[in-house]
């Protein structure tokens, strides 16, 4: 797409870290950008790359799609629906995708606002963090309206290297769930192997070796060797913020009365890690309890 | 390497398709490879890229370093160790590398036998087919004396993109078995979170196209989407097949005394599989249990 | 204790089967006892063996204690705090005993309005049908203010032939969920136990009557052998009622932070059972799904 | 049956403190038994209740039925047939029941023998100790030929209050095993309702006299009740010895193809367990590993 006089204008609402990197390969691809923040003077390295910078949300009521990517399910719900929010004026954007990371109940009630003005929403959340965006890695998974999916996939596409729609409704949520549910899983499964071939003789570092260069290999398992190796816990995401997934993911699978026997077990186990003091540490320290199982923990530096 | 007149002389015993696709690469990077295979025609096409066929096994006696992949635990019994065997003659190789798939039991003898002879021996199971070592993308787990690891690096190395030294014993054959854990866990978790994301109304492959497309996707995974998207059950390798790694495995992790709760858990699930008649199926048909379960069977084509 | 002038007098709220059962007990005691019931036809029988009806439930707010049974959270908010209730007229009982099943939130709602009132308030889940009330054979287990409990006591052993403090708040609650977890996971023990014996060679008839002979035996087993015999799942409590106590009680633990690995396994196993068709069936199905698995169920009548 | 010139007459093999307490139940309905034990000197106190000991095992060839209880199944083999066994005289006895403890690999060797010398064989495991049999409460399961079992039934209702036909092979063994792993299984669901309901503030004691109080209630956790409230891991049976229990149990469960999902759960438990350190203190200690990962531990006395 180039920005000709015919050109879709699109808005962006929120220029964190997260947002901007999302913005600007939009913004590098040619699109015609408008963008608003909180805090205004976060919008320049944007307006620098061509972005305009506009004072009120409602002033993006002319674009075809707004983008919103801000940090909380309230932050949502006042730049769209609030009194000064996106549907406030009297020119509406004729979608807005939500790039936020809230709860499926919000983004309904979101998703209703925004219906009732006559607006699609999609709910689109993402996998990846600023750098992994900056570089084209990231995937958005989308839900709502298949046609306004379709609209606004060309945009997406420049955003991340994978746009996926999930259904009609809040389901993108859901698979948000489906994925963290599955790391959860792959970590215990790790640290399980992990010290089997530990305990057997093969030092981690070697067994990491090769589990990395086989087809089950996964980038985030590579990402995370080198901290499994050294036993660094420091937390990238927290053993209490994997539980918190974990009883959102178990309380859809309960809605939806799906059996979870594998995600259940670990959610048990994450549970007794919290109880021995691991809460607070990186959910990779998971295998400091599995090591303690094994009677390996003395053993080890 | 070059095959000048001190250049180290390969053996190869074993040129069925796993192992003629081994071969195959030494004798492309040059080095000097003697083979021998039971049936010798089958030695033709490795003769024909540069290789030299010998008639009897112990005329591999002279070579630096024999490599093995045949079919059997008593193939490589007979092969190393039997009246006609590599140890049987004058002349013995310096190392013995035996890519074959056996019990730790099997191994243990053959190396028994080897260190009696003053030959080193190293277990070195492979993770590939043949159609992936001829790509290079194989991986390979070796374990016995470090030296002999280090002697023979060069070659496996040139047969495969990963090389990994994981003790002085038997562990190659139990980080195989980690493996082969880990995959188990790793398709229960899948087919968990597939028909959860699939109840919430996200149909199979959109699913899989996102997770395909994240920090935990696997080439595993990818290769066997359209599988697991049209529920095509063609065995890769059965479920009873599976529960058979898991017998070895979680025996393994018993002797060593290693707590396995999600190994142990999926051991359950893929025991009742095979009770309601999934054993003959792929193990991928895990899924078709977790649906059932989901009350999801029906609804599928 | 007798009814002379000087003797406390007891009131008791809702007379249905169950809480008939308890109050004749007090009343065949030779307790005096002033009765209310919204239906006050149901209260003749007890008039009938010595106690007093009254017509308003404030009535009795001159008794020492006045005990409730009643069927739903919402008739114990109202017979207690409602308009025409219990803490409504001008004398107020000195403790409240309310013996109904509800949940954590409305009997603390109904505890404080008791304490505001100035009246002691026990919550005394019963474990017992009428039959085993009437029999003596109930267990009471009751929290709330201990000096209450102990005032109180000499009822609830008329009443039951066990009466356990389980502290001064709900714990009373926590206790019955308790007592439901263990029944879930005791009843998927007893099925596994009872395929192996049975794909083994023995009959279930002749295993469970060696179970009901040895020290692990508990009525409950014993009670329930003939409906397991026969394969009769009549419902005495549904898998989706025992569904309901686990999601009740596994969100207990998760707020108190135990971990459940046995429960929460039975929880996904109920699940599954629920999503194959047995939810409306006596929970003591869980065999059929455990048969299947076993491959025992095509074989059985 | 009364000891008139025609009654049968009853020998005992093994008159240790288990097997005396059960031939004394025999000796003193009237029964005419015939005793032998290595230890000469150990049958004296039968002697003096009206037994008859002989010198040779042989000598109890001549009785209708021979009972075995010694402590290996070495002993077993030996006894009934080694060079001076039961089976090596001229006359032999119309059936052997053997109550000893021992595999059945070597239950099935020593029938074998039986069989072969026109000798029914009947493997019986009793459930109960020497106290409990004296008092008449235990149990015995027996397997082998139904007639055999037909004819000695009046004989194990003297001894047992309860006498069960498993089945015609070594089914009796297998039950056991059952028993045992429905053991573990509970023990591990009392710790995880304990736990529950003491974290939520009901002292053990409290909690346990309800749950002894309902018909959920067992003699096994009424007779453990004391320790588990001092937390006294004095062992009565070790966590590793139920480990034993469990590792024949789950390979009776592999063989006969029975899934087993709370078994296969608790076994990993006990593996964790034993892995911090609780193998030789009683299984009961599963408590601890319980409030531990509940952080409940620290807290308790």
């Amino acid at each position: 797409m180039t920005t000709d006089a015919t050109a879709p204008v699109l808005g962006w609402l929120g220029t964190g870290r997260m947002g901007a990197a999302m913005a600007r390969r939009l913004i590098d691809e040619g699109e015609s950008v408008s963008v608003w923040n909180r805090t205004k003077s976060k919008t320049a390295p944007l307006v620098g790359r061509g972005a305009t910078a506009v004072d009120r949300i409602a002033d993006l009521g002319s674009c075809d799609v707004v983008f919103v990517m801000v940090s909380t399910p309230k932050d949502l719900e006042e730049v769209v629906a609030g009194p000064q929010g996106l549907l406030s004026g009297q020119q509406r954007p004729g979608a807005i995708v939500d790039c936020s990371t809230v709860s499926a109940a919000t983004s309904a009630a979101v998703r209703a606002a925004a219906t009732d003005a006559g607006v699609d929403f999609l709910a689109a959340p993402v996998s990846g963090n600023p750098h992994v965006v900056a570089e084209g890695g990231a995937c958005i998974v989308a839900s709502g309206p298949l046609d306004a999916f379709q609209r606004v996939r060309p945009y997406l596409e420049q955003i991340a290297k994978v746009a996926v729609h999930a259904g009609e409704g809040e389901q993108s949520r859901l698979v948000k769930l489906c994925h963290n549910l599955y790391l959860g899983m792959m970590t215990q499964a790790l640290v399980e192997v992990t010290s089997l071939a530990e305990k057997g003789g093969t030092d981690r570092a070697a067994f990491l070796e090769f589990l990395n260069g086989t087809v089950l290999a996964s980038d985030w398992v590579r990402k995370r060797t080198d901290d499994l190796i050294k036993r660094d816990w420091t937390p990238t995401f927290t053993t209490e913020l994997l539980r918190k997934d974990f009883d959102l993911g178990l309380g859809a699978a309960r809605s939806l009365e799906v059996p979870m026997p594998i995600g259940g077990a670990v959610y048990q186990l994450i549970q007794s890690a919290i109880g021995t003091g691991l809460g607070e540490a990186d959910f990779l320290a998971l295998y400091e309890q599995q090591a303690h199982g094994a009677a390996l923990s003395e053993a080890q530096p």
